[in-house]
């Protein structure tokens, strides 16, 4: 029977992002169609018929599980279709890979040339598609393919989606560029302690976990540490104490979610390092120490700042009301009146940061870290100061020297940076 | 934008599964568009268009996560008809809910009758949905709704597809009966330890769980642990003896994957007590006390003797081999000679299970316990003993008896049926 794919349902994170852009009536649906081997979007002749961004996932073999980004004609005009651009230009900043569609008979347009000079600057990895071949004579798709590669130096393919002629040509070009511009992840924990001794990992269950489940930094931390042969010890916030006695040697680190840190530090002795999951999560999804930096500006924040929260998903597996309730309300009670805080939550990222003193990021577990990266160069181009949930909340709760220790390049940041910040005071 | 919501990547075990079943031409997949929003299935006015059951996951408020099966008619004709209607009523043995669906214009039809007495032999819970109430008068669709429900104590409403009339109603309908007839996994660990005890995990990391995660088994059973107030120190196989020995208190239990049993069964010292997460997943997932009288056999069986190897998914996490392979080795071992091996990869359940003296059936992490429950059901009816996994790799390994002992009734169950069939010989 026809049922969905068990690698489908991996963890988002662990997917590529490619979005699919190009002029109206490109053949964008369609070739997606092709590539994921349905006939389940709507497919129109009106050109315009894909409007918000569209998520598809599927298998692309051998890379696995990935998702396809179906964006709106990056030639749409009046108010609406601006925006529509808009987002799809948005849209590419983060992508993993960008499939550039074009229409054959119509040849490269001034929208693709300033689509190709936005991926050219952002280093993302491209694929030109000639598509719609059947539409010129034969072979003239495939010269445009060639004579384009030579000039450019962007790899690019001929097909007809409506056909269903090159499509494999399409794939192996996606899989060989995905392959040579892919950026993983970091590890979270592996080289954090040796081989053969035991982490104690608090998972708090009343802060939203969904039932049954553990939220994927801490699987992850679990499988990273028995992959390099390590133990941990699993252990709720109120059982840390009686986990540390219950060992006979001390745990070589204590990692723990960040809501519950303060309780947690006081549960251990100061000899033995303590982090937590959301810092780590810095660590393999961006730049710890660049966001170390930016927390520098937290401790002189002032009742009525502009600050902005954002997370990368609706559903924030760390407590629904972590970015919206509790760090508002940490920054409240440290400045002695509340901030005046945005919550943006989306895959996209706000164009405007300069009305903000400070962007406060979620631990962006649902998205990839060139995603994050791409977040973070946006922050530094326009001079606004990012840091993430995790390093934020451990400064609000008065431990952050503590939980950044054993990261000394990222500790040596958020010092020097605090440090500046009071010289220019 | 428009993005998958992430409930959809939750565990599809957690899922409920809604079967939609009806005539060919009843609406079908137009009440499958309707209900998950989307106007993403082909619907045609062939009747017949859809032929093998067809997937869709949908987030069913509030319920979460559910997956709908569209099926096709259950009134098709000739050869190939016939398969189908057979593939349709196999899905209906595993489903959580069935919705059936009736044209209001013809009337409940003989294909109906005979599905309705399937649907109340094997217990399911129902929702009848007269469509197509656009055909009919004003208020006769709602009419043959209520006389049914009135006559046949199952729930009915009525709706228009075509229009989008009714289709929260429909809905409502849906929620209620998946609420008063929904049969929930059993709980994995919880009740297995004291509170504040630990208990010792293995999670071998070589038997093909996938990259930076662990296998549902394991995740539920540390989050059980926590939900529960207990700890768990997860360790590789080959570190069993060293955790161990860090812990001033010997742990309340050890757990471990099947396929290392073995070896950490030589590591636990008698007194603390040993099972594996597939006869935890039997005991969650289906009837482990029947599942150890079913083991009974294997002791008897002969080079030569057709076994069916039975796994609900096509993907099988605790290592691609395990059935095809694993098991089949261990059997050859014990009996002297190969078997001849089916293995069955489906989540349909083969019709005729006669031809075998035993089944063994995976651990169903990916299935309902309603699913797994009808197989056990089905073999029962034929007389065929089932098992599973688990507990085969335990009796294959030799160490049976100690990985039941924590579940004292099983273990009464394998002994018993042994002596039963070692007298009946």
């Amino acid at each position: 029977m026809n049922s969905v794919p068990i690698t489908l349902q991996v963890q988002k994170a662990l997917r590529l992002h490619i979005g699919i852009f190009g002029c109206r009536n490109a053949g964008k649906s369609s070739l997606i169609n092709r590539l994921t081997n349905q006939e389940l979007s709507i497919v129109s002749d009106v050109p315009g018929t894909t409007t918000d961004p569209v998520e598809k996932a599927c298998e692309l073999h051998p890379i696995g599980p990935v998702v396809l980004i179906d964006t709106a004609g990056i030639d749409d005009t009046g108010a609406l279709g601006a925006e529509r651009v808009r987002k799809s230009l948005g849209v590419l900043s983060w992508m993993d890979l960008a499939l550039l569609v074009i229409d054959a008979a119509t040849g490269i347009t001034a929208a693709d040339q300033k689509l190709l000079k936005d991926i050219r600057e952002l280093g993302t990895p491209a694929v030109v598609v000639f598509n719609q071949a059947d539409r010129v004579p034969e072979g003239t798709a495939e010269r445009m393919a060639s004579d384009f590669s030579a000039a450019e130096k962007i790899p690019a393919v001929a097909c007809s989606a409506k056909l269903g002629t090159g499509i494999e040509a399409v794939r192996a070009a996606i899989v060989k560029a995905v392959e040579a511009g892919w950026e993983p992840d970091q590890l979270l924990v592996s080289g954090l302690i040796p081989e053969g001794r035991t982490a104690i990992l608090v998972v708090p269950i009343d802060f939203g976990a969904p039932k049954g489940r553990l939220i994927p930094p801490q699987v992850q931390s679990i499988r990273e540490l028995l992959d390099q042969k390590s133990r941990c010890l699993v252990v709720l916030e109120t059982q840390v104490a009686d986990a540390i006695s219950e060992l006979k040697v001390p745990p070589a680190i204590v990692i723990t979610d960040s809501q519950a840190v303060k309780r947690v530090a006081a549960q251990v002795p100061p000899e033995i390092p303590l982090t937590t999951f959301s810092i780590l999560m810095a660590r393999s999804k961006s730049d710890l120490a660049e966001l170390a930096r930016g927390a520098a500006v937290l401790p002189e924040l002032k009742p009525g700042d502009p600050v902005l929260i954002c997370e990368t998903c609706s559903h924030n597996p760390q407590g629904e009301d972590i970015g919206r309730v509790k760090i508002p309300n940490w920054l409240a009670k440290n400045a002695g009146g509340p901030m005046k805080i945005t919550v943006a939550v989306s895959k996209d990222f706000p164009t405007d940061l300069r009305p903000y003193r400070v962007v406060i990021q979620c631990g962006g577990c649902m998205v990839t870290r060139r995603h994050m990266l791409a977040r973070l160069r946006e922050c530094r181009k326009q001079g606004i100061p990012m840091t993430n949930y995790g390093i934020a909340i451990s400064h609000l709760q008065g431990v952050l020297e503590r939980t950044l220790s054993p990261f000394p390049e990222a500790l040596e940041a958020w010092r020097e940076s605090k440090a500046a910040r009071s010289d220019a005071a």
